[in-house]
């Protein structure tokens, strides 16, 4: 989608979960005083710079998440790394991995990579995406591996209950199997809502490998670093697929990550920015309930409104770009769970968001109606 | 070894693969100006930027070997992540992959990670480390799959003959095989030997995966860059992976490249310097026959060699360590058939190198004899 939408001229895309920022002067002047002092030409050891490991493990202590900066943290090369050799680590061919639906696509992509085999289990999105344990349950079988959540959630916006998360590390627990704690867009929340998370237990350290990335939060993407943290029991098993796949995350990324690590002001500024896109994108939603349904998101930067009516999302989408040149993604692309939505980033800049947002109108009261 | 080897003062380290060298200012330069124009912060395409992509296509064509930039070349996160998504694309769990013996250890180390099975085959060390295509074929069963070729070799320093890398490809064609060439050491050459490259003939192009790195060549080791390329079909298969493993290749790496790709000068400069070097290791060498046999390399960084009745390389290696304070790489760490060997890497410094075999030479003569 995005790379047909590419070819269309003036065409807005609020299709990718692209930031629309670029990265901070304070992490491009720090970055470019270390490649001057031929820091960053080398490899750095496969886990990562000692001393960015050893600020993740400062930062995750405040949170009392309590990770060895020796041998229970890993850099990686952004998030889909971190997957990848979590994965390879932990997965064998044949063994079932359990994933929400809708959510990440690359989830699924990575399980048949490696052979092994993907079991989906449906979000309640009568309960705004929230997952039923009971229902995780009767998915388990003897083969099952781990359970990958995307939390907050891409592309439902939502934020699983802190109840539910403590009852699938339980799970994990009590099944000997992982449960895979992707939450790249960690800081990504609306509401002012403390919350426990089972990374602070002792007891389900050897059960639960969580994944971070700079990408979103302080707008890296094309720097590829991130982290993860588990068990130096589990870190073990996944410390030679990192190495077999990157060798070490590159170093100048490395540093641009640990000079972000001491400016998460830049988080807080790009946070304000994105709270008056959701209030754009929102506010220009709920003008169109006549067309469909949606809630508002928690967390990560994504709408996922219901399309009333709607049987085929890519049709719906492919309709959308050739009529008024927007590019958004068919909720289908997450999985059946997804079929009938859409899913909108506001992640691009307050006009792009807003012109984006006329076109969707446009786009209903001109065309929706006599095509479906 | 190496990180054993860290601890220790005063250490000199001939193990590591990595050049010496850092970055030129060349590169510096555009990789700087590029961040400042907000150039490298966001992803590019999965397959790499465009324009680096039609670089190296025209770069290969120079050399008879003619990709389509467009769905022929993939830009990956270095070798290693370029070894991977190949793998994962092309073999599946169960398969079996010829590796010769000694070579690079990531290879199995990949052909494991993906539960693949790998099958050696020893080089002929009389031979000057060439490759028996009959005792390949005696190596081929119904599950084959690829073939990896390190090319010059890691660590025996020597180039297979063009005549037997043909032998191969029409192997890998014959028998509905892929020939992995990992060319990464391409540019070091230590004889001005023209030879013919299987690449160059249309026939080969749907059986051989040809692997390169900016790494050696340029040292960007750090930078995690290099490509690969195929027939369309194969780069097909491959591009799922690759987009799961990383997205992207970094792109401020992407950049290093499409710069340094402008400045082949900066190869020939490096390569001035090691021919120095190699000089400086190889003449050392020389002087301690009475403890050793090798062969000068004619390609890679390595001298590879043979410590007469030697047993257990890797506890040669530690009592090096420990008595001279040098570091090199025990010969079983590239695989039974490099048992009894050391390698020892000229990327280093003149005067590190110089340092290195002189205690290579004080622990023959002081210590050797009363050990073995």
């Amino acid at each position: 989608m995005e790379s047909y939408a590419t070819k269309i001229k003036d065409v807005i895309s609020l299709a990718q979960g692209t930031p629309s920022f670029f990265s901070d002067p304070i992490i491009r002047k720090e970055v470019i005083y270390l490649l001057l002092s031929n820091r960053v030409d080398q490899y750095s050891t496969v886990a990562g710079l000692f001393s960015l490991r050893k600020n993740i493990s400062k930062l995750l202590e405040k949170r009392n998440m309590f990770y060895d900066s020796e041998d229970e943290i890993v850099i990686t090369a952004g998030s889909m790394e971190g997957l990848s050799c979590t994965m390879l680590g932990l997965v064998k061919p044949g063994d079932e991995v359990i994933i929400p639906t809708p959510t990440y696509v690359a989830y699924e992509r990575i399980v048949r990579m490696i052979s092994a085999k993907p079991v989906f289990v449906r979000l309640e999105e009568n309960n705004n995406w929230q997952l039923d344990i009971k229902k995780f349950e009767q998915h388990l079988t003897l083969k099952t591996k781990a359970i990958i959540l995307c939390n907050p959630n891409n592309p439902t916006g939502s934020i699983y209950q802190e109840k539910v998360v403590y009852q699938l590390a339980s799970l994990a627990k009590k099944n000997n199997m992982y449960l895979i704690l992707d939450e790249v867009y960690d800081h990504f929340r609306f509401e002012n809502k403390k919350s426990n998370h089972p990374c602070e237990e002792k007891k389900f350290k050897k059960n639960i490998i969580r994944i971070y990335s700079f990408s979103k939060d302080y707008a890296l993407t094309g720097w590829r670093i991130g982290y993860l943290h588990s068990d130096e029991s589990i870190i073990q098993k996944i410390i030679g697929p990192h190495e077999n796949l990157i060798n070490c995350a590159p170093v100048i990324s490395q540093y641009a990550a640990l000079a972000a690590l001491k400016h998460p002001e830049i988080i807080d500024k790009n946070l304000l920015e994105y709270k008056k896109r959701r209030n754009i994108m929102g506010t220009a939603l709920s003008k169109l309930k006549n067309f469909l349904s949606f809630s508002w998101p928690t967390g990560s930067y994504y709408f996922f409104p219901r399309i009333k009516g709607l049987k085929n999302s890519k049709k719906f989408c492919l309709d959308l770009l050739d009529k008024v040149e927007l590019s958004v993604v068919p909720g289908i692309g997450f999985g059946m769970g997804g079929e009938g939505h859409i899913r909108l980033c506001f992640g691009k800049s307050e006009k792009e968001v807003d012109i984006g947002m006329k076109r969707l109108a446009e786009y209903f009261n001109k065309f929706y109606l006599n095509h479906h």
